[in-house]
């Protein structure tokens, strides 16, 4: 396995993109989100409030970039025909300049953004380009997502290998938590294992693409009552004999994640963790079963929501099945009564259902599969049984 | 000190930024962005494809959350008038449409938004708010930024004891990085281990405002020649005697961070190290030296860049001398020459000239300060000398 997706798919993915423009009268496109742009290229760096432009074409590629990503582009082997430099941002000539000049250079009639302009939550402020250029530009934000989520092989194969060391990830921390340890020191201890083990398994092929340590595995406040959170944030909670456990791993391998979260229980279950976890269990299970290529997302998520009027637990749903993933840790679509868009083959989705007491526990499995003609790849593999589930209590 | 902010700093921040609205005759403000909404209500939560919105006037407070979020809002004290949730995104009846329903009922003229309805990189697609509402909405997102660009003395209380965790996880840093060790080694051992004391020192009182470890702290990529890309990213290079390394950290405490960076040596330093070791500490004095409340920002990175003039190594420049930051990394204002922001009181900034030789060595101290009537207030202080940082090689 190769540790970064090789040009060639990228080279496969810009051709298939252009094909799909050109059946809609679109002569280029402009690309302004770090995400797409990586999708797309492949080439990563750390967005900040400094725009960055992809400019494709049947003829060239071009970027505009800040100053401080030269060398670094360069380092990347990104075969581009011009890279546009400006200084900073917001600088003495706005950075959205350099990419008017960049587009108009080209004479075209039409094209296609994936947004009018840049935008970031680091508080850049720009002109939109359609404020800056005489082309007509169309917004074409949902047809790229639809583009991107449905996966090449060589992505879900990354996705496999994500998931590989999610499954070493919560090995280490179900053997590394106990009683009266907080959840935060369990958490670092498994994420140091598994990361320490991540890079001398691919020596120097390891790269990342964010910043960080190469596996966080742990807990994130679902400890004990906080498990009834589905979003808790991490405090430094103890975990305690008797408390239900919900954690989560998701690694970055050349850019892609897979999500794998499990429900632990710690010491002898009682009847009623029992009973709701085998339900969390169920309804993941209901959701697999559904899955196939050509059904409505909406279609799964209502069947699951059926579940829990059949079983009367309506008041422990807190959320959706689901969701897309793949460069991000969330995106489109999503497994929600309100999704109309079709189940596509190669799609990838996390399957999730959980079940929330108030003030009591929680119970989610969170599996990330590869939707088929038939059914559903599970690429996750971490046991979900109530024995696997257990931490035992010396 | 107290960990978090206490809630008497929101309810001021409320009230001055009432008043600002008052000023200019707007009855109401709705926040979409996340960042905006912990700055001032202190609420954190893990932002996904899932919009949150939060409406401030004179006689209530209301938020628009989706279902998930509901018990952990409750658990957080955030004194409300009124919460909504929403099943889910994107549900049956779109998010927006309850954002909608909640300003309607209050019969408002004219409201101001940080920004027009929701926006999000998780692929989160919606209506924008004034397609939906009557009722004329103002974008003031350039007036939040500078409202919240000047710092409460309680958020910098929170900074200068970020600082502390900052140079002890530097501290750490320098301790275990040695020749012979992966960049990613070092910085996993210092972060274990700095994190153990932040959580042993708070106790049951350390809580997180998003995901991960306490303290990350270690190198990204610039490490030898890569220390010349300002913006590497990690791959798991060794560390070896005559290597630059640029390295940093930034604890997150109460949702406030500070940063700090520093240039290191492994081993005796050559000349030429020494040179521009020294050439980019001057830099950095400049910068000190000049800033102070009533000043343009401007000025202040057109005062460094002529210092690159002065000393003849433009060819080494490669980005402005500093940014603005708080609860994000970067934030308005940017110490450029492009930014025609005033500098005032309790803006905190970070100071970060570098020098970067091409395809040899980067070379970059980075603080951060508090601007002051006269000057600055330097809350970072890790040891910036050539003789303190050097890595001793056995």
């Amino acid at each position: 396995m190769d540790f970064m997706l090789d040009s060639k798919v990228y080279e496969r993915k810009k051709e298939k993109l252009l094909t799909r423009l050109e059946e809609k009268e679109m002569e280029a496109v402009c690309l302004f989100s770090p995400t797409f742009i990586f999708n797309l290229t492949g080439f990563a760096f750390l967005p900040t409030e400094r725009p960055i432009a992809y400019l494709l074409d049947k003829e060239s590629e071009k970027m505009v970039i800040p100053r401080l990503e030269k060398e670094h582009l360069e380092s990347r082997e990104q075969e581009l025909d011009e890279v546009i430099t400006y200084p900073d941002y917001p600088g003495e000539k706005h950075p959205m300049k350099f990419v008017q000049d960049m587009i108009e250079e080209k004479e075209y009639e039409k094209i296609a953004v994936d947004q009018d302009g840049y935008g970031s939550g680091y508080g850049y402020f720009g002109p939109s380009l359609s404020e800056l250029i005489d082309i007509e530009v169309e917004d074409i934000r949902l047809d790229l997502e639809k583009f991107f989520s449905v996966k090449e092989e060589e992505e879900i194969e990354l996705m496999k290998e994500s998931a590989k060391w999610d499954n070493l990830g919560l090995k280490y921390l179900q053997e590394e938590t106990e009683p009266g340890l907080s959840e935060i020191e369990a958490s670092m201890r498994a994420s140091l294992k598994a990361s320490q083990s991540i890079i001398r398994a691919f020596g120097p092929k390891y790269e990342q693409t964010g910043s960080g340590f190469p596996i966080t595995v742990g807990y994130r406040g679902q400890v004990g009552e906080g498990s009834s959170l589905p979003h808790a944030i991490a405090s430094n909670e103890t975990i305690n004999e008797g408390d239900v456990l919900v954690n989560g791993a998701g690694v970055e391998i050349g850019g892609y994640s897979s999500e794998l979260e499990r429900t632990w229980i710690v010491g002898e279950p009682t009847e009623e963790q029992k009973k709701y976890f085998e339900l969390a269990v169920k309804a993941q299970d209901i959701a697999f079963d559904v899955i196939e290529a050509g059904k409505k997302l909406s279609e799964v998520d209502r069947r699951v929501y059926k579940f829990y009027e059949e079983e009367d637990i309506e008041e422990t749903w807190r959320h959706h099945t689901g969701h897309g993933l793949g460069t991000r840790l969330h995106e489109p679509p999503f497994l929600d009564v309100g999704e109309d868009w079709e189940l596509k083959e190669n799609m990838v989705l996390s399957v999730e259902p959980g079940i929330y007491v108030k003030d009591y526990a929680g119970f989610r499995h969170s599996d990330t599969v590869v939707v088929k003609k038939n059914g559903v790849e599970i690429l996750t593999y971490y046991p979900r049984s109530l024995e696997e589930s257990t931490i035992s209590v010396k």
